[in-house]
Formats: C-alpha cells, sequence, structure tokens
C-alpha cells in the first residue's frame, strides 16, 4: 500500500493529525506538572495561541532549517528533524538563561511528503519539550517547493526564589568584561564530526557512529544549565551554533573585547578524537551547531558554577582588553591558525557556486 | 552597475544591515509614544529578542509566505512583501482582540536576491508597524532555494480602563452561540479580486487597478477594530485569510453552531462591482486574504459598535442551532451555491498535478 501523501489529505486534515498528535504527546496543553502561573487559555487551532502570565522577562527567539541547506532526509529521520528544530530554538532561549513556555511552528511542505512522517516529526518535538520544557502550541502550514520548518518560541526568565522583587536575570552576548573567564558546556565537535561522517565516512564502529550522528541530529539544549548560569551572577553567554570561535567572535564584537581561547583546554570527546585524530579539534574549534552553552564570568563564579552544574563545564581562556576578536594559542603560546567566518550561509553559497 | 545581491555581502553584513534599516524605520525599540509597561531589552542581535511585560494574557501567531505560492515577485514589489508578511500576523492578533507587540522573521534567502529589495521589504515591514501597531525585534536568516518569510507575532490583551482587575477579553473561534449575528469590518472582495487581475486581467482603469491590487498586496489588518470588539463584548471573531464562507465554517465547527449568510447583504464596493459584474459575489465569499473581521455577537453589542468603530461594519447573517456548516441565501431565501474549500494550499496543489 502506498503511503498517504500530504496531498491526499489536504490542509485542514492534516493540521488537525498534528494537533491530535501533539495532544496525545501531551504537549499542547499545561499539564499537573506546570508552572501554574502560565495558563494556557487557547491551543492549536485558534488565530493564535493565549495564555495569562505573570509579569516578567519575556523573551522571543525564531530559527528556521531548510531542506538541502540544513537537512536531508536521507540523513535524519522524521522523528530527529522534529527534535532539532524545536532544540536549537530551546536552545536560543536557554542562551538568554530563560526557561522556553510556548512554542509555534510555520511548515513549509511539498505535497509528496508522508503524513506519518510528519507525524513522527511532530513526535520528535514533542519528545525534546518533554525533556527540556516548553509546549508546542500552534502554527501555520504552508505549500513550499522545499522543506522547512519556522519556529518560534517565547520564554520567560526565572524568578529567584524567594526574592521576588529581583530584576530575573539575562544572558546576553554583550556584556563580557576583561577579566572574565571563558567557559562552555558539555564537550563540542561531535556534531559537525557527525555530519563530515555521514557525508564522507570514515565508516566507524556502530557506538561511535551512533553517538557522532546522534550529536549532529538531537542536539540537547541546555536549558536547565542557562537557568543555573543567570541564577549564579552569570552575565554573558550564547549558544553555540555556528562554531566556538565563531561565536565567541560574535560575543566578543558585541561586549567591545577580546578572547583568548587555550586550545589544549577545549573539551572534545574519546568518540571525536578516535573518529578524526587529525582534525578533532578543527572540528571542535569550529565545526559548528554543538549547541552548548558558551559563556564568561569572573573566577570565583566560574568555581560556583563547576560544582552547581550536572554536566561537564570547561574553563578554556580569557576576556582581554583590546579590539574585538579571538586568538586560539596552543600549549607554547603560539597562535592556532582557525578556519574563520563560521556557518555564513550565503558564503558556503558562494564556495558551491 | 550590477545590483548588489544576497550572496555578495554574506549572512552577517546582511543581518547588519537589515537592523539598521530598521532602526533607521523607529521599529526596532520602543519609542516615546509606547506603552511603557512593554519595555524592550534586548533587541535584534542577541539569541532571542527580551522585554518586561506586566502580567497578562498573551497571544503569539505564526504565518508563513512563500514564494510562488502566496506571491509572485513579479507582481508585487519588495515594500508591499514586507507590509503582507506583517500584516497577516498582525491580523491574526487582531482577530484574537489583542495589540501586537513584537515580531521576529525567519527569511528564507537565494543568494541571487537583490540587497537593495530586502531593505525595501524591511521597509515594509516598518510602515505596517507604524500604522498598526509592534516593532520588528529580531529574527533569523537562512540560505534557501525559494524565498520564503515566516514571522511570529506576540500581543497583548488590552487592559480594560479603569478596570485592572478584569480579565481581558479575548476574541476566539469557538465563541458563537445561536441567536449571535454575524458581521464583518469593511468589505470583501477586492483581494481575490486583484490576484485575479494581475493573473487574468480584464485590464482596468488605473484608478480601480490600483485599488485591487493594494488591496491583495497591502492588506490592512484590523487591529484597532479588534481590540473595540472585545471591549465590547463580542466573544467570537476570526480574520478572513480564506475566504468568508471556508473561515465562517471554521468558526461554525469550533463553536458547533450553524451560520447563515445572506448573500445581499455581503459588503462589496463599487471598484469590485464594476470590475467584475459576473463575478464580484463569488470573490466576496471565497476570494480571501481579505484580512478583514468576521465575528458574531448578540443583536444589541452589534448596534454599540456600528457607531463606535471608524470604519464599515455589516451585519450579514446569524448563527443557529443545528449541525456546523454555512449556508448562503440569495434574496429569495434560496441556497446560493458556493465554491467551498476555500483556500487548501494541497487541494490547488492536486488541482495543478
Amino acid at each position: 500500500m502506498r503511503a498517504m501523501l500530504v496531498r491526499d489529505v489536504g490542509e485542514f486534515d492534516l493540521i488537525e493529525m498534528l494537533a491530535k498528535t501533539l495532544e496525545e504527546e501531551g504537549v499542547s496543553s499545561p499539564g499537573p506538572g506546570d508552572r501554574n502561573d502560565f495558563r494556557l487559555r487557547v491551543s492549536v487551532g485558534d488565530d493564535a495561541a493565549a495564555w495569562d502570565a505573570p509579569a516578567g522577562v519575556t523573551v522571543l527567539s525564531t530559527d528556521a532549517l531548510v531542506e538541502g541547506v540544513h537537512f536531508a532526509l536521507e540523513r535524519t529521520n522524521w522523528a530527529d528533524l522534529g527534535w532539532k528544530s524545536l532544540a536549537v530554538n530551546l536552545s536560543d532561549v536557554a542562551a538568554m538563561g530563560c526557561a522556553p513556555q510556548y512554542s509555534v511552528i510555520s511548515l513549509g511542505l511539498r505535497g509528496d511528503l508522508p503524513v506519518e512522517g510528519l507525524l513522527d516529526m511532530y513526535r520528535g518535538m514533542a519528545a525534546v519539550c518533554r525533556r527540556h520544557g516548553g509546549k508546542v502550541v500552534g502554527g501555520d502550514v504552508v505549500r513550499s517547493p522545499v522543506l522547512f520548518l519556522a519556529v518560534a518560541t517565547v520564554g520567560a526568565a526565572r524568578q529567584v526564589r524567594g526574592n521576588d522583587d529581583r530584576e530575573p536575570p539575562l544572558l546576553t552576548r554583550d556584556s563580557a568584561v576583561p577579566g572574565d573567564k571563558i567557559a562552555v558546556t558539555g564537550s563540542l565537535g561531535c556534531s559537525g564530526g557527525g555530519l563530515r561522517m555521514m557525508l564522507q565516512g570514515p565508516s566507524l564502529d556502530d557506538k561511535t557512529a551512533a553517538h557522532l550522528r546522534d550529536a549532529h541530529n538531537r542536539p540537547s539544549p541546555r536549558v536547565a544549565e542557562g537557568m543555573l548560569l543567570a541564577e549564579h551572577g552569570v552575565l554573558a553567554a550564547i549558544d553555540i551554533s555556528d562554531g566556538l570561535v565563531d561565536d565567541l567572535g560574535k560575543l566578543c564584537e558585541s561586549s567591545g573585547v577580546g578572547g583568548i581561547v587555550h586550545a589544549a583546554r577545549v573539551p572534545a570527546d574519546e568518540y571525536l578524537r578516535r573518529a578524526y585524530p587529525e582534525e578533532w579539534i578543527s572540528l571542535a574549534l569550529s565545526g559548528g551547531e554543538d549547541y552548548e552553552l558558551l559563556f564568561t564570568a569572573p573566577a570565583r563564579v566560574m568555581d560556583d558554577l563547576t560544582s552547581a552544574l550536572d554536566g561537564p563545564v570547561s574553563v578554556i581562556g580569557d576576556i582581554v582588553d583590546g579590539p574585538p576578536g579571538v586568538r586560539v594559542l596552543d600549549q607554547g603560546g603560539r597562535d592556532v591558525p582557525v578556519e574563520q567566518g563560521g556557518w555564513d550561509h550565503f558564503a558556503r553559497c558562494r564556495s558551491q557556486d
């Protein structure tokens, strides 16, 4: 039997099926575990989603994934695509030190896509919500010659417990100051390594291959970590989407400071080092799509954090006076040449011309 | 001299140019005329936009326009495209009875698009914000084989003056009840007529042609009207994007009621009637993309509204008991056959196969 395609069911039935999937997965309306100061009043199916929100800092981010540019259906499965499309938005909210609340999805669909695949994609969105927070409360489905997912997510700053009058902390790109230490959560490069493996090889043992592929297709947004950073007094952060050096460059540019990274301190795991014994450091420095948090803070704040955070944190360098820019140094203090420019979509476009 | 193209400038310079345009146009940060209970803290250029918001009902909507599906660059100019992409979102917020606050744009761009065109597009977004409210505070630019604009807009219910404890009113699709009158703002069909004229002719006098084209390319979201409806006790509304009959059908379906429309009362202006003496009624009933508000309320509320609203309001029918569905009647009380299904993107896709 031929799979049911988007053009077989039509827009309105499809929207109903997607909405039902979100409902079954429990992410279209607040459950008993939700903070009850956010009360959803209108969900999927009206002109807009609506909720009662308490006073406070609200954040809004958007990110789009486009077929053939950010993903290929041959290299990812539908559930992972749903996971990633939402994860990259939750990561933006995490990089502000906020908790994701509600997301809406603008879906551009080809008529020949399988409906069951799209339902799986929504199950993937539901999975990342259940793990990292937030709900999917609406969207828009349009026809498009190329599949795209544009997600917008609203988040809220966490009130500091027992201190309701305190201005909620917010992590921004422009608040790094000379003397700050530079740190990252997790380990870097596996996502870039996973993409390279899928595109060019090498063929690796199953466990390594799965680890690298998952790092690329199913990144973990550092939502809990972002809120902890804000609570502990960190002020400057960005999530790593375009590569460590590139995103640190943006943070330094916004803050008007320089950044020095010690290559030997950049965290990369054993899977990546084994798979790419020559290239792991360049993947960790500029592979991109890590969705780890890159942040700066005084040394005493970093000390606090290392014990407060569940996962690994690595202090990798220093913020210094001087013109904005990033230097990467080896153990002898020599500059390591780094592929600059990171993930400029149109530069890659040029190089493919 | 060749026009500067997207691929000539690259992603980051382009984002900077777009952000600068928004700033010059005065819509990237709150001005002195803004309600000062919304204070923008972080705008374009961080991981997310951030603002301080008072407690209250928040709404979130999203809509996408795709090249070749919703618009063709040969039939619209860049400023109109920017206007419309934002207007359709403001219209969704208006249909909830709320004021638009902050929008973010996910832009999918071909490398061969002219940069000056994109700046004009942002000027068009700025123009609709200045006229109807809200700011553009961020976004995401990605490469795409087809131009698309996915907009997400956050809005807020208006507090009723001198009554801060009152639950802010919200217009939803599911609150029509038998006995309600059905009404629409403005006049219908000109947008559909404009599209037909651009695609098939006829060739019309300049003034008529400009009127129909503007109705299609530069719709006015009924933001002020939506808030007035909510303030006057209207509960049920939807904006007309897919056509009067189709959108009334959705409202009836959500509310579990029937709807009867008297064709003779459907508002259509002289331009449309002159341009399409045979087809104006079918354009008014199901042309779509009118972005007028369709709403229901008891007769006494309708009487109040007619004097309270600046622009025209037409009472066109009645909500009745019975299975959800819409009937359109002529002056003799006979059913008028109506093209059902409205703007199902994938149905059109099928018919083009």
